[in-house]
């Protein structure tokens, strides 16, 4: 790595983010769970799989339209947890506050952390809390690490797709990006851009139940759909094809997104979740899905092939082809 | 809690954090495992005790006589993981970075976590990273949360202090704070402070072997020896003596602390240990302890009572008696 100094870039789950992983990380802290680099590391104990994860939150700004974050920082574990097969059972929450952040938001959020907890049916049974002088640091950071366990027969992983798996999203997106970068921005749209943020790990546990052979699970969160399809194109060594006409998009995203410049293909999501299941199981999950409060608007959104291995390509809506590449730059930073 | 906002103090580890997490957290998260407020949390997993354990660094600064950032953020899990008497197993790595921080300090912090771990006998087997643009952070904030297993047989608690047990600790008090503290105040000594910050599962380990029945193990990290003293005293509802002469503390730490106008009782430790053990079986966990590398200057420096429970009292050189109370305020932020 010939870079002198971490940019935005590090951290944006892209292109350099996977750099840093790979140079500073690996090399020096590497073992054979840590290579895996899936969403959540999983370990051999006392007989059963565990799934274990950790999310450092930095969210700007820390209430948004759909949530704030603690029930954020409670989501993205939840979730890394669920895409790796595994119930979230347990977490833990560190929190680092800055001198002189109100009592009334503090509690707001830890009303949010409650809740969202509640909902996905996990405690938090450790804490911490640092307190930073005022000014050297930005309101709260949260650090919420968890652990799982991953049924017997389950083995999801991003090394996991096969050529001719169908890809399903459970929803539209962009929506927790947009929406907190037009917070951010002050932007005003008539529909209101809210987050998808929420728990995945029902969900996930009524695919299993219909499926438990389902090969890959992933959020797509930093760096967006794209970036999470190139990781698992890159870790399976399939190529995946994308069409553009299924990719399921809310109008007022749409147009968010082209008043700020971005592809929504980038942008983080919160609650979401691409599946990819072998093609003769695609439409009973597909349907499975669409039955669950956060599986509404599942959809078809492409396949893997043998062709262009570790290359996601998009197929246009006019019949063309282009690569839909890994992000590169940072576009968003502090998005979750 | 009639306070409108963050104070330092609230993360001094003293009175006002408890307050908060009493008054913010347990009133919202409350369950079984938080309850406890151990240094580790433990649940039922597979017929097995596991211990999970969260700790956020702000340390300031990120270099210090005796280590850096890295190395602290694994010697705390895994002390944290040692205290509830649990063999240290798999930690996860959350790091939150500034825009601009050096790759060079970066390499030499994941360098010092590398080689802490290696010592410690623990893997990293998950980590996120996080860039917060410049400014609005200070460098770098690390998160480590830990699990390990607690062997059968093995019960150690804050509440398991007994009225006759004597106190042990493996060595002098106060290194870590004040090293910290001289650095950031650019004090020079004659002799280096250094930090005492180091892996106590070993140590742990092998008075563990001798004695399975080691009633309580606490780590005086903020707040001090005095703090960590007070919450075994409340938690198990016995008056603890500490005799002031038995104190190990050293002379460099005592002069600094003069003329810092602190008290080491009060000033954290990062490699230090309280044991409570029967007094019947005292010494001969002392003198396994005074083995180990880690444990050599061990020393008894108090006991159990049932008399005043629930209170710390120094019994003074000159034959007086005075009450070591909780640390109120905050005399050192950002020290771990």
């Amino acid at each position: 790595m010939n870079i002198e100094r971490i940019a935005l870039d590090h951290g944006s789950g892209g292109e350099a983010s996977q750099e840093l992983v790979n140079d500073i990380f690996l090399s020096r802290l590497d073992n054979d769970f840590l290579r895996k680099l899936d969403d959540s590391a999983v370990v051999r104990l006392s007989g059963s799989n565990l799934a274990m994860t950790t999310d450092s939150y930095v969210v700007d700004p820390i209430f948004f339209p759909g949530g704030n974050i603690g029930s954020l920082a409670v989501h993205g574990t939840v979730n890394d947890l669920s895409m790796q097969g595994a119930t979230p059972l347990y977490l833990t929450l560190g929190l680092i506050l800055e001198e002189g952040l109100s009592m009334k938001d503090l509690t707001r959020i830890i009303d949010a952390v409650a809740e969202a907890s509640q909902e996905a049916g996990i405690n938090i049974i450790a804490g911490d809390t640092k307190v930073v002088p005022k000014g050297h640091m930005d309101k709260i950071f949260i650090n919420t690490t968890g652990i799982g366990l991953i049924p017997d027969g389950v083995n999801v992983s991003s090394n996991n797709a096969k050529p001719g798996d169908i890809v399903i999203i459970n929803g539209h997106i962009g929506d927790h990006g947009i929406a907190i970068l037009t917070q951010r921005e002050g932007l005003r749209f008539k529909t209101e851009l809210v987050s998808d943020s929420s728990p995945l790990n029902s969900l996930v546990s009524s695919i299993l139940k219909v499926n438990p052979e389902i090969h890959v699970l992933r959020d797509p969160t930093r760096g967006g759909v794209a970036t999470a399809l190139n990781e698992i194109a890159g870790h399976s060594g399939v190529g995946i094809h994308v069409f553009e006409d299924s990719l399921p998009i809310s109008k007022p995203v749409l147009s968010a997104s082209e008043i700020l410049g971005l592809d929504p293909l980038y942008v983080a999501n919160e609650g979401k979740c691409l599946v990819f299941v072998a093609r003769e199981h695609a439409e009973r999950v597909l349907r499975k899905m669409k039955k669950h409060p956060y599986g509404k608007n599942s959809r078809i959104i492409g396949e893997a092939t043998i062709e262009t291995p570790g290359r996601v390509l998009l197929k246009t809506r006019v019949g063309g082809t282009r690569i839909l590449s890994m992000l590169t730059g940072e576009q968003l930073p502090r998005i979750c």
